[in-house]
């Protein structure tokens, strides 16, 4: 299985398909290809959440506004998983996570891009059919021959996309906006349990119901939830949490809980 | 195969997949993940047209504001055909549709949820994981058997979403707008035979001409059509009839033939 | 396999799916089904420069403003590759250059369209269902047997679409927009080559540099680069060229090599 991420939009990610599919007969699952364009930080964030919910497989992320510039060509290994991205930090979250999650350890490789033929399209020139052909080692040699790969080097790491941690003291947290959803909902980098035993907290100075469930208020009515990624989300019930709360990937978000 | 729907957008489609793929190696088909956010009965009507164009499959469908409150989820099986959502309505159109098309019965149950590890992100932690489990256990039990399922007990019947029915006397249609589709065309649920043998008519007052498709009239011009599922449709020929007419779903038409 | 192409947006593709599965096990590769709506010569373009990326495959493709009307129902073959579209056009360019690329010579077929259920949803009515039945006859036949079908019957040649060229001579281009992308890139039918040897050109008048990539320019800086379709593509690092151009597909572009 290889699963494919980018911020393409379409209809490049089908050029991505059929460089893929001409070198390979392995499943292909889109995992989303509008990925928040060009930013690396909040794609990471979301790769990291959504591609340990798979089973392994061989994960092929392109988000790369350096694309023909000398990045490098990334290729990972954690657990049974492989990966295939630009060294920009795109996908070192997701590995990371991936290896925590299975207690596995990581190998970090740099490939040789071989001679694309466009500068400006590495997903369909260098990406898609390098992680064909990685696909299809590890699916005859074993992901743990990746190493003796004649296109691959081991490096000491990637290039890092470190998200940040939020500083929780007593009842005040400091935190960041690392995602807004396409429902509006804002993830800040808060802990939930910051939110245990609160019944109502300042964002921003701004005083809202702790809530289990967008249902726990009325629809167009403001909470903050423990959100589906284990951090503290200012969301609408029925509507959209940026707009409310006047909040964009990158804000900080004071929380307090005196309220 | 099992068919996925939601109107989660973009990338949480991918955490539902990755949970259904740990667990089964069915083929997965995506139906949509842009149905109308948060709105059951426009969401009803799109799977209800759409699902049975499908061969017998597990189809999940996850449209659900009242996540992590008190609401169903829902199992039924209509024929060969077994499906599961939250019991809001929201398939229980498209259920009785296939059951109708192919003369069968149906069986609604209600399923243990489990303990979902959030309260805001079901389509993950409960229906992909259900929808698998579903699945594997019809492959092989064969879906008669579903009743026997350890997660499952029989309802009497589903929460229900009624699409309401247009009033036709005569020369007149008093109608809903059921939806409106992508390129813009308008959806009653006034019945296409309403046009028969009709070459103009009023919607709420405006004269516009009955046409077989739209290429009868010019680019840029209104008409009112029998459109695919059966209905009178408001479009505008390569332009937008929602805008054209200034309909919304939910809104009102009334269609009289006499212009 | 068995691509699927439209300007349907959603959710209407997937009971083209439907449809399709109804009829065939083969795989389904979207390739998009947001190309440009009702855009002909734009979705053309698009589909010549993607389509040719796949394997050998069964293409289905409907972009179809004149559903309904009298227009052909095309079946084409180009080596071991098929493809079923109205006869407008649409994938003329495509099937060209997959046969040039095989050094393949070309078979033109109209398709008897059966009785399609309605008059403006021919992908579900007509193209799925076709698409479906060609498949599997090539499967079983072989792709050299298609003349003996029953429901086609040769034709000299389609419904043309050609991409206009740009005239070129000595410092001065005379080009058109053939498309823009996702991202805002400008796709000129201006050869990439008139760039080669220059620094700076002018674009209808503006002076821009010219990079090897992106990156050559600071963010938020134009420039003009040799895009990944072989043409000058008129850019801007991290942001949008359509809009620092004011340039959309169809509009007339002089570039001036001599700044």
């Amino acid at each position: 299985m290889i699963t494919l991420a980018s911020d393409f939009g379409t209809p490049y990610p089908a050029a991505m398909k059929g460089a893929l599919l001409r070198r390979t007969d392995a499943r292909l699952v889109d995992v989303s290809h509008d990925l928040p364009r060009g930013a690396i930080r909040e794609s990471a964030f979301w790769l990291r959440e959504v591609l340990p919910t798979f089973p392994p497989a061989t994960h092929l992320a392109v988000v790369d506004p350096g694309v023909g510039t000398d990045r490098g060509v990334l290729v990972a290994r954690a657990g049974e998983h492989t990966f295939v991205s630009p060294d920009n930090g795109l996908l070192a979250p997701a590995v990371r996570r991936i290896a925590d999650g299975a207690d596995a350890d990581v190998d970090w490789f740099h490939a040789d891009p071989g001679e694309p033929t466009s500068s400006t399209f590495h997903g369909r020139d260098v990406f898609a059919p390098l992680a064909a052909t990685i696909h299809e080692f590890v699916a005859d040699a074993g992901v743990g021959a990746l190493g003796t790969h004649d296109r691959l080097t081991a490096i000491d790491g990637p290039v890092d996309c470190r998200l940040p941690e939020a500083t929780v003291e007593d009842d005040r947290a400091d935190g960041w906006v690392l995602a807004v959803d396409d429902f509006g909902n804002v993830v800040t980098n808060v802990p939930g349990d910051f939110l245990d035993g609160r019944e109502v907290v300042r964002v921003n100075g701004q005083r809202v119901p702790v809530g289990a469930t967008f249902g726990a208020v009325d629809p167009g009515s403001p909470l903050v939830v423990v959100g589906s990624h284990g951090y503290v989300e200012c969301d609408v019930n029925g509507g959209r949490g940026d707009e409310w709360f006047g909040l964009s990937p990158g804000n900080t978000v004071e929380i307090d809980g005196v309220a």
